[in-house]
């Protein structure tokens, strides 16, 4: 193996949440860790960053293995704060990110939606191996238990290996027994029903709440990542952050 | 040309923004139009969602040729709650989103930032024809008369050709002269330097504001967005929310 990593660690649940205290264990297994996480959740935050406010840290714990902050920001800005090398005491760059482990699936088309893998996105953009993780179990006391071997063998192979410059990974695990690991695309999929409207005081009428139900448009597609985990195998998505439709490419031409 | 549109128009500048107030005008001359924007700018905001809070809008104004609504969340939350249907005295599905025009360029990565991008990607995943339009000049008082023709000529000619379904487009306009309109991919690039460190009060150290300068990772290029823009061309590019790397996924096997 390569030298020891040093690892940032990321998620989009919150600094507190269970599934980053389990994928940082993985990652103090393998090398040094930096985490820098939202100081609460910030889950449905795609690639959004802090505009308009300055963000701000606070220091959880610091030595020379294991540093940890909890950021007013995004994780995005969790990620390009890391980066920056402009916080005091931590001028190490990263040599991987590891983003989660989310309480919730990050498969089809919740990988645009995803803080989680926002931040898994932006670290490639930083030219270091970077992996989003996440549990097919949204409640805040998901077990992970069963993850952690599948995930930290993950984590190996790509320090070990390396990925494509540009590109990271969306990992999802179904919950109960594990399959197996499959190398997958994204299934074609979309929210609909989006909203439960309640009603607003003093007859100002309703306001709208997210919810929905997700609706897979390729139910007969044996390989994709939401085939994989109907079938209680591990789905790894390789994701870039380049969105052209190339097949478009050649058929539109506009006169003017 | 079909029947007349009933076109969304939403932004990220917020709904007071002049860009906004462009594209408006363009879509009254080619149908109905409901406006669902931001009530404020939201820059940057990808496609994040409002998840722990509800979404409210008020009305501007109603009538049956247009109807204008101030959003309190993000540019994606526009686009949902339009096509909820869920909106008292509006139960018309929108044939067309519109998003912009944003004062600054969304060419390169900063698609995967992007809130007027969110919009317009979110757009395709209702399977209607939508547009995300730019102007590389993000002052407030930018002059748009330029890309009106133009911007209205894309808008006419995908109304009546459509898109695939699923694919939506990224339309970049440079400031000055426009040379013509050419379809391209997005350019590889970063940003770096991205934050700028100020001073907080009570000697609590320093606080991060995100600025930064784009590095574009293929500056010879000819056939990129970037390489359009660079010489007063539009740029158009089809974008599509599959973020799969296909050739990764050959290559890329785990064991258990």
């Amino acid at each position: 193996m390569k030298k020891k990593p040093f690892i940032l660690v990321t998620n989009d649940d919150g600094v507190q949440a269970k599934g980053i205290a389990m994928l940082t264990e993985i990652a103090r297994e393998l090398g040094d860790v930096l985490v820098v996480a939202p100081d609460a959740p910030r889950s449905g935050q795609s690639s959004a960053m802090t505009v308009n406010l300055p963000v701000m840290y606070h220091e959880l714990e610091r030595s020379d293995a294991f540093t940890q902050l909890a950021c007013t920001g995004l994780p995005v800005d969790c990620v390009k704060l890391a980066f920056s090398q402009q916080i005091p005491h931590l001028n190490r760059r990263p040599d991987m990110v590891l983003s989660g482990i989310n309480h919730g699936s990050n498969a089809a088309i919740n990988v645009v939606y995803s803080g989680t893998m926002g931040a898994a996105i932006e670290g490639a953009l930083y030219h270091v191996p970077s992996i989003g993780f996440s549990l097919c179990n949204h409640e805040p006391d998901a077990d992970f238990s069963a993850v952690k071997a599948p995930f930290r063998a993950i984590v190996e192979q790509i320090w070990r290996e390396g990925l494509p410059q540009g590109v990271c990974l969306n990992v999802n695990a179904p919950t109960g027994a594990i399959a197996g690991i499959r190398t997958v695309r994204q299934s074609r999929g979309c929210w609909r029903n989006e909203f439960m409207t309640s009603a607003m005081p003093h007859g100002n009428g309703v306001c709208f709440w997210l919810t929905g139900e997700f609706v897979n448009e390729e139910a007969a597609a044996q390989d994709t990542d939401e085939a994989a985990l109907n079938q209680g195998f591990i789905s790894v998505q390789p994701v870039h952050a380049d969105m052209t439709h190339y097949p478009t490419l050649q058929n539109l031409v506009f006169k003017m």
